[in-house]
């Protein structure tokens, strides 16, 4: 099969830059389960993948996401069958959550339902200015309840509540001050910007990167003391790092810290 | 009695549009004990009427309201008055969170300690461009403790925290900046961008959006895991709902949903 | 010893106002473990001095703080070591968080690492436009773990991975759209805007803004029921406090209240 005819297309470059791109330009590269499914196994390799160090997420076509396939929803009407489509939805979107690599959503175009999910769910986002950003399954009757798991996260209480209950656009500037986005740039900066932070995440031991990604997730689900306490245990541990040792001694040596390959 | 002479003055359009406006503007619309209860048969009453679709919280008079009513609270100096008083008043508060339609504060003028908190506790709030906000209990050596339970859920941190120390006012643009409110317009055109959320709300089914703001306030108190686990199930459950059926179906035939009456 | 010569200089004033001045500068008052000591006795001190009403946390020299003495680290590569200062860091940062009374933040340069972990730690704070902010320590191979407890309690979730990622600064300006400071103003103002913020503070009375300030860490880390029952029962005993009865009554009477000494 032709790489571009495929429904994902997986690139990994040699630093350990894992790209996934959707493509399914003619559906707005809609979740539907094939989609899913593809993502799911993608992930699955980058968390096996101990050379792996960032993944972008990317888009082909005018949209970067529609979110659920409400098209092929329509003919299961069975619960069992959204049950199972919302759990594979959700597992996936908590494999990008618990990845120990750093996932940049790269947004153009519209970003809806499950698509604006996709970007409220990754750790960073840069968007492009002609980005726009709805959970819109209202509009249809269907509340955007998994969307707004990671977009209340991201999002104070008040808009997302305002996105969820309208169904309406925001435009990439809005997502910058509400929280949703990193960065909004000119369309031809896009991967300007995104390659900034992947040059900034790939300077950084890996170990490091991992170890703190898991435990902001964790601590923030914590009272304050318990937070403290899991936080300290594995700043602990990742002192005992040989690039935690080899930081702290080029630090006091002023010299630049070579990590380990 | 004349309804304009009640404490809270309560319309009901044919649409389902409630509309509760306090209506005790020689003080402050303060929220007295009576006021408390005319809010709480209120919102009884709409969480008992199916066909009620939102309510837009309202004020008449200078100001918004001003909270608590400390002149009728010196004349009580008792532990067990005051903790009826608080519970009377989180009950109400808490109300408007369960009520299973949105509910819009419509803010003009001062919205002042448990004044501010009923803004902060609506679902989305529209404020003109006079309005001003402050937790000013603590002037008068009562901290705004249950003012701060929706402000600290609605604002960032340290704002919070600035608010409640000094007891000092912020004007509508901040509030705005800060998460308080959703939309700031000029006075005359108040109530037409309150109508502008109304109409959106009007134009979704009312048991998705029901089971929307339901399934955002229970997840965002949960972790992760759990919370994915619960918006799956609300989705799927949601989608077996006639008009979600009909609105994937208006959505794959590219036409206009027709929602059940 | 000369009291400049410290490492940390006390003052205290007769309103209860106590300035807490980091002073190595040469090491940008890094947080040695001595430093976490004159710290964590200064803060104990306070907590047992029933006349202190607010601390203002600053430094002296070119940087707010530096966080963890890597130099020292790089000397000691052994867990218990590191768990052990980690714990000691935790409890100081704690005990910031317990006091009864607030604390300020009062920054000018460089806040970086456990530095702007200080200020984000703090109840309210004050920047200075040179002043600037960065959990650094992924730059060393150290992810800033412990700073990211408070920094994403205070700064939006994409904004502080952001920061934890990259290690990147962010300057004055930044770090008050985000949350992490209350106030920026040019340096030659950062004295009168903090002493601005003591004043209202020292206007209020002591026992409601301590039960305040803890009411609040405390309801934030609960659902929303139980947070009412806290805050409303916290309020009840509040109103029982002779100062609030007078403030109430000034209230009433519209006069201004007179607290007890």
């Amino acid at each position: 099969m032709n790489p571009t005819s495929e429904l994902l297309q997986t690139t990994r470059d040699a630093r350990g830059v894992v790209t996934l791109t959707l493509n399914d330009p003619a559906r707005f590269n809609a979740l539907g389960a094939d989609m899913l499914a593809a993502l799911q196994q993608a992930l699955d390799n980058v968390a096996r993948d101990e050379g792996a160090r960032v993944v972008v997420l990317a888009a082909n076509g005018r949209a970067f996401c529609a979110g659920h396939n409400l098209k092929e929803m329509a003919q299961h009407p069975e619960l069992a069958y959204y049950q199972q489509l919302f759990a594979q939805c959700s597992r996936m979107m908590l494999s990008i959550h618990k990845l120990p690599v750093p996932v940049i959503a790269r947004v153009h175009g519209m970003a809806t339902a499950a698509g604006c999910q996709l970007v409220a769910q990754c750790d960073l986002a840069v968007a492009s200015e002609d980005a726009s950003f709805a959970t819109s399954g209202i509009h249809y009757g269907l509340f955007c309840a998994t969307p707004s798991v990671p977009l209340v996260r991201n999002v104070p209480a008040k808009r997302a509540m305002e996105m969820l209950l309208t169904g309406d656009f925001i435009d990439a500037r809005t997502a910058l001050e509400q929280g949703l986005v990193n960065r909004v740039v000119p369309a031809e900066a896009l991967d300007a910007e995104v390659e900034k932070l992947v040059q900034s995440i790939l300077g950084k031991p890996r170990v490091a990167v991992a170890m703190g990604k898991a435990v902001v997730y964790q601590h923030r689900e914590l009272g304050l003391d318990a937070a403290y306490q899991l936080a300290g245990q594995t700043m602990a541990a990742n002192m005992m790092d040989a690039d935690a040792q080899e930081g702290a001694r080029a630090f006091a040596e002023k010299r630049q810290p070579a990590w380990k390959a």
